[in-house]
């Protein structure tokens, strides 16, 4: 088995290096991440820059890269000209923090196992639910071993695509594992405002995430509550129980679009 | 009614400066747009950098600003700092290049439009399909004030958004408007490599669009056709139909977690 490792926080964090440590008994490790924290780029891909890529050295895998891109940029690399192989599973992780909710648009992380589906693999998000500098990843590293197993054992199919966030809690006062969906995140004070030496105006973003009535099922709740959520994902943002809708609303108004364009 | 025009090939493109001179005769005019070509920057924002922002001096708006960041970044700062009322509606565009199927995932314009709705605005985003340096947006900026027009004598709902792409044809060769679903966007020959002059590797990403077979409902067999596509969007990407599967597998194979965690 292939598996490709990346991350949105940089090819040396700590996140992928407890995943190499823990996966490189099960599968061939490939890693492919980039080059510094690259949080909040979202499905962000470098069209309009050359992406730079050199050789990493880490210990423990088949071969490894260090791109000058986005998490994207890494995956899409990794499958269509670096790795040489299929790669039967895609790992993006772990993160140094929550991807929760409405919040996983704008994950690297997330989107990265996104780009691992639409390049062919199966694909895991996995983030651990704290921003401290000394979390221990090694819970969630041997946690996302065991899911990798799982999904091996009851037949993988090829769309597979699982977000997992897990709490930042020691192991046992975890109470479990929830099958959730997303949840909501909002965030209030969102930006603030400054003004640099000569008087002009920039903001910074930032926050707090605003405390939500949550859907009992969602993945926010789940950590919350202090369980393991795993939330399958899609990306088909179509927005089917609209499309009929729609048929009926631009049929019936279509005179307002005739009487400037015969065509239509 | 209060409209935010936003768009991904920075404040000075024609597709924005089109739908300005269109749509003030019907609404209040706002522009937060970046002071740059952003493409491909999905629903990337700028969390680890402070954010420029200058007021622009555009004519036929009430008030305009460039903003040194992403599209989301604009529609974000736009509703919830700079605005300062309710915003009715964003338009995101018009895009010098289609935003069809998969590659909306990828589109800053799309995403925009989707930042207008997680903001509490109704969004549309609007797209040409031509890179021709010549282009005329007249018909495409046209076109999107009377989908307002119907849209508003509808009711519009808060949760509206729609992805629009429009033929690069003169208007009496298209051939009418059908809504859509997304259809599929893969590319041949994605990456090409180099050798700088100190004979560093690095990629230039590209390629061409895939030729493949299409969903006959799908916003790319619409277009081929010469028929504007309008695709209802959402963003919840919690794949539902897999949750009960997953709950079950996971139940099935507990034991391969519980032999080394009491607590799963």
């Amino acid at each position: 088995m292939r598996i490709l490792l990346t991350n949105d926080d940089g090819v040396h964090a700590r996140g992928i290096q407890a995943l190499i440590g823990e996966l490189g008994s099960i599968a061939e490790i490939f890693v492919a991440a980039p080059d510094r924290e690259r949080s909040g780029t979202g499905h962000s891909i470098t069209v309009f820059e050359p992406i730079k890529v050199v050789k990493a050295k880490l210990a423990g895998v088949k071969a490894s890269w260090v791109i000058g891109g986005t998490p994207v940029d890494c995956v899409k690399l990794a499958s269509s000209k670096l790795v040489g192989d299929k790669i039967d599973l895609v790992v993006s992780g772990i993160n140094h923090g929550p991807n929760l909710g409405t919040d996983v648009l704008y994950s690297g992380t997330v989107s990265a196992a996104v780009e691992g589906v639409i390049m062919g693999s199966p694909s895991i998000a996995i983030s651990l639910n704290s921003f401290a500098a000394d979390m221990d990843f090694s819970f969630a590293a041997n946690f996302t071993r065991k899911v990798i197993q799982i999904l091996f054992k009851n037949g993988m199919e090829k769309k597979t695509l699982l977000n997992i966030n897990i709490p930042a809690l020691c192991p046992k006062e975890i109470k479990g594992i929830r099958i959730t969906r997303l949840g909501v995140r909002n965030y209030e004070n969102l930006f603030e405002e400054r003004r640099d030496p000569r008087g002009n105006t920039y903001f910074w973003m930032g926050g707090g995430v605003l405390e939500e009535p949550q859907e009992e099922d969602s993945d926010v709740n789940a950590v919350q509550q202090s369980y393991i959520s795993i939330t399958p994902i899609h990306f088909d943002l179509t927005d089917y129980r609209l499309v009929e809708q729609y048929r009926k609303s631009f049929s019936q108004f279509s005179h307002l679009l005739g009487e400037a364009n015969d065509i239509l």
